[in-house]
C-alpha cells in the first residue's frame, strides 16, 4: 500500500479535527469528506478544518464520496449504534474499513446484540474491520483500566473517575447536560430525555467485563444535578447559585450480584470555582492495588479526534469483522508514516 | 484446547510468584518446573511457591520437564538475550510458546539484532510465538506510555520517572544497586560493572521509538549515587549519612540529533525518609500535554510476576515469531478462563 485512502464522514468539530490532523501526517492522505449540511458542500475540507487548502471539496453525496475508493472511513455522524449501522453497511459494501465514535460502537453488544451481530457478518464477508474508539468511551473509563489490570494478579474492584470541565462547550452540549437550568428543570429534562449526560458507560463497563473475564449481568446508572454554590459564567450560560451547573452521571456494573465497577463522570462549567480539580482518576482494588491519576483530565475533544486517527494502521492489519479497542494492540501516537514495512 | 499447560522455568522469586498466581487460575494448570538449583529439585511445587501442594515435582532435568508437554514457557532464568537464547532455542524446539521476564527481551533487537533475527526466525519455523515481559522494562516506562500517546495527536518529548523503594529487597540487588557502599566504592563499582543499576532502559527507548515511529539514534545512560542525607536502615544493609543510599539511573533517547525521550529510575531504600514518594510519573510534552501519576508505584515484583501470566491468552493467539508488547492486544487481568470461546 503505497499511501492510506480516507474519507471523513462527518465534518463537525470532531470530523474538521481529524481532517486538520491528517493533513500533518504521512502515509496518508484525505482523498473524500461527507458533509451533512448544505452550507459545507463544496468547500475545500481544508477551508472548514482551519487548515491550509487541500484540493478535496466537502459533498454532501456518499457515492460521490465513495468514487474516491478510500482505504478506511472515518465516520463521526452520531451516538447511536442505530444511526450509524446504515453508514457502517454502506461503508463496507464499498470495501472501506470503519472507524467510528460512535459511542455506542465501543461495545456494541451493550445497546444491540442484534447490530453488533450483523455489522460483524458483514464485516467479515467483506473482509473489512469495523472498530469504535474515542476518549470516552474508548479509552480513559476502560483501554486505560484494562491495561492497568495487566500487572494485576487479582481485582476486586474498579473504581474510576473522569472530571471534566465543559466550559469550552457550546449551547448543546450546555443543553443536553442540563448546564443553567433549576433543579425542577433538570429533574424534568432527565424524566423527558432532553438531558442525558454521559453515553457510554454501558459500553465502557461491558468492554472492562469482557476483557477480563466478568460477567456483567446489569449495568445501573444514576443521573444527578450538580447544583453550583457559586455563580459560574461561560460564553454560552449563565449559572446561579443554587442552579444547575452540570450533571453528576455515575454507572454500576455487578457480576454475580456484587458490584465490581463504579464509573462517575461529573460533567460542569467551571469546577475550579468550587475548588475541583479536573482530571482522570483510576483506583483498581487488587493484588497490587493500582492508584492512578492524569491531571488535568485528557481533553475530550483533541484525544477523540487523535485516537480516531491513530488507530488506522491497527485497523487495516487486523482480522476482519467487528472488534474493539480490546481486540487491537495497545494504541500509539503515528508520528512516522501511517504506511510501515 | 482444553487446559493451557505450562512449564515454569527458574524457581526464584519471580518464578514461584508465576507458580502461585498460576495455582488460583482456571484454565491452565502447571505441568512442570525446573529449577536450577539441585536443593529444590524433587520438592512440590506448591512447596517452593508457599501454596498448597500441587502434585508436581521440580526438575533439575530439561527433557524430563519438556516430557509434559508444556504450550508455554514462563522463562525466568536471566537478564540478557545471550544467556537467555539456548533457553529459547529449547523452548522452540519442543514446540512450547515462550514468555520471559529476561530484561533485554522486551525489545531484544537492542542489545543483539542477530539473536533477535534468530529467535524470530526459529519462532517462525515452529509456529510459535515468544515474548519479552515484566514491570520494567515490558510496562511501566514503555508499553504504558506508549498507550498514553494514541490519544495524542504529536508528541515532542516523553518524560518518565519510576520512583521506588529498595527496602524489601535482598543482598544482591543492595550489591548490584550500590546501595550501603560509601561514595568512593560505588564509583569503583560503577567502573568495574559490579553496580549495574537498571536493566532495561534501551529497551524500553526502542520499543518506543518503534511503536512510535522514531528512528533511535542513540541512548545515553547516566549512573550515579544517591547519596543519603540521613540514616537509613533495613533488614539487609544500613546506610550512614554521606554514603550511598542507591542508584539514581537515567537514559536519554535521541532521534535526529534531538532529545526525544528522558527516563529515570532511581533505586533506593527508604526514599521516605528524606520526603522522596515513591511512584510512576509519565509527562507527555505532546498535543494534548499529558501528566500521569500512579503513586505508589505498582510493585515491581507483583507487576512483573502479573504481567507474565496475564499475557498467556493473547501469546497463544498471536501470530507466529518474536513480537513485542507493543504488537499485542492490549494487557489484562485474567479473572475468568485463561481458554475463550
Amino acid at each position: 500500500m503505497s499511501e492510506i485512502k480516507v474519507l471523513v464522514w462527518g465534518l463537525g468539530a470532531m470530523g474538521s479535527g481529524m481532517v486538520s490532523m491528517l493533513a500533518r501526517k504521512q502515509g496518508v492522505k484525505v482523498v473524500a469528506g461527507i458533509a451533512r449540511t448544505a452550507a459545507k458542500a463544496g468547500k475545500d475540507l481544508g477551508e472548514i478544518a482551519g487548515c491550509e487548502p487541500m484540493g478535496v471539496r466537502a459533498t454532501n453525496d456518499v457515492e460521490e464520496a465513495f468514487r474516491t475508493k478510500p482505504d478506511v472511513v472515518l465516520l463521526n455522524t452520531a451516538s447511536f449504534i442505530r444511526e450509524v449501522f446504515p453508514e457502517i453497511e454502506t461503508c463496507l459494501s464499498r470495501g472501506a474499513h470503519v472507524i467510528t465514535i460512535a459511542e455506542e460502537m465501543a461495545y456494541p453488544w451493550a445497546a444491540s446484540p442484534e447490530l453488533a451481530e450483523k455489522i460483524d457478518s458483514l464485516a467479515k464477508r467483506a473482509g473489512k474491520t469495523v472498530l469504535g474508539t474515542g476518549i470516552n468511551p474508548g479509552f480513559v473509563l476502560d483501554t486505560l483500566i484494562i491495561t492497568l489490570t495487566g500487572v494485576t494478579r487479582d481485582v476486586r474492584h474498579i473504581h474510576a473517575r473522569r472530571v471534566n470541565n465543559l466550559a469550552p462547550f457550546g449551547p448543546t452540549v450546555m443543553r443536553t447536560q442540563g448546564v443553567g437550568t433549576t433543579v425542577a428543570e433538570f429533574e424534568k429534562g432527565l424524566r423527558e430525555n432532553t438531558i442525558v449526560g454521559h453515553i457510554g458507560f454501558p459500553q465502557s463497563c461491558h468492554l472492562i467485563g469482557r476483557a477480563l473475564g466478568w460477567k456483567i449481568d446489569r449495568v445501573v446508572e444514576e443521573r444527578e444535578p450538580i447544583i453550583s454554590k457559586v455563580e459560574r459564567r461561560t460564553k454560552y450560560v449563565w449559572v446561579r447559585p443554587g442552579d444547575v451547573a452540570g450533571c453528576r452521571h455515575i454507572a454500576r456494573a455487578y457480576s454475580g450480584g456484587r458490584e465490581v465497577i463504579f464509573l462517575e463522570h461529573p460533567q460542569q462549567v467551571c469546577p475550579e470555582l468550587e475548588g475541583v480539580e479536573t482530571g482522570d482518576y483510576i483506583n483498581i482494588d487488587g493484588d497490587p492495588p493500582i492508584s492512578m491519576a492524569i491531571r488535568p483530565e485528557i481533553p475530550g475533544g483533541t484525544g477523540t479526534i487523535a485516537i480516531a486517527v491513530n488507530m488506522i494502521p491497527a485497523v487495516i492489519k487486523a482480522q476482519p469483522g467487528l472488534l474493539t479497542m480490546a481486540d487491537l494492540p495497545i494504541p500509539r501516537a503515528i508520528l512516522g508514516s501511517f504506511v510501515r514495512s
